[in-house]
């Protein structure tokens, strides 16, 4: 019956088209650190925001452990680490892309119609976990762009996924 | 055969869960605009982007627009209008929420997985085309967020969805 629910659910989109849409942004916040020089990435500022370089960490902590947390139904705790140079942070950003499609081909697909908790403390249904992590990417990629143009640095385009 | 295949979907996320997300988001846009003083909406900018009211006034342009055309085939060219002040400004935002769910819920859930060209130039799935502007919206406020912090203001709170 709750197999039945779910196959009968319209689709806006389907998991696997919704994986290509995240690893898209996933690749093109990767563009936006490598745009950072080394020195203002984990410095530079404004208005009293953090840096983009923490910015990346917070998305770090959030992805996989999202996409691990959907599949096996165990969440790790919310823990940016403490990320030295750029260098490490796109050594950390290139392994968690396997891991999150890793995981993600392992979510049966009516998870994601299905209310959670995630990181034993965000309640909403599944594919509004995923749309969170995304869109807070999103949000702080844009201001990493904000940086950029005021370092005077072009940023990547926007519509860059591949 | 087509609609079978339409309701064989596996869904990540139904088109009505969709447009709720949309229309949160965009509610959450209108508190960002209404937060900008006045005088600084359509003036200020950092690193030679847009004043953010510009951005907006895009943003207007692409909603509706988008789901009229997935609604009806019919693509208005794309030309976000000169507003003149943020009441305006306001008066267009609240306008063009009950149009996008009226389109909306005219819309095939089969469209969503079949590609199709908007505003005339842009070709893809119609999801990423909805995706693009939820996107490109979240994004744009976001910039949003870093001249208010910039001008001393607090932002709404990104879960602001209500």
């Amino acid at each position: 019956m709750a197999e039945q629910t779910a196959v009968a659910r319209p689709a806006f989109i389907t998991p696997d088209a919704l994986l290509d849409h995240w690893q898209g942004h996933r690749r093109l916040t990767r563009r936006v650190i490598e745009a950072f020089p080394e020195d203002q990435l984990f410095t530079y500022t404004i208005g009293g925001m953090r840096p983009f370089g923490e910015m990346a960490a917070e998305l770090l902590a959030m992805a996989a452990p999202m996409a691990r947390g959907l599949a096996t139904g165990e969440w790790e705790t919310y823990s940016p680490g403490a990320i030295g140079s750029r260098d490490e942070l796109l050594r950390l950003w290139d392994e968690s892309a396997p891991r999150i499609a890793e995981f993600w081909a392992k979510i049966p697909p009516e998870r994601f119609g299905e209310t959670i908790t995630s990181f034993g403390q965000y309640t909403g249904p599944a594919h509004w976990q995923v749309l969170y992590v995304i869109d807070n990417e999103v949000h702080h990629r844009a201001q990493g762009y904000v940086y950029l143009r005021a370092l005077g640095i072009e940023p990547p385009p926007f519509y860059a996924r591949d």
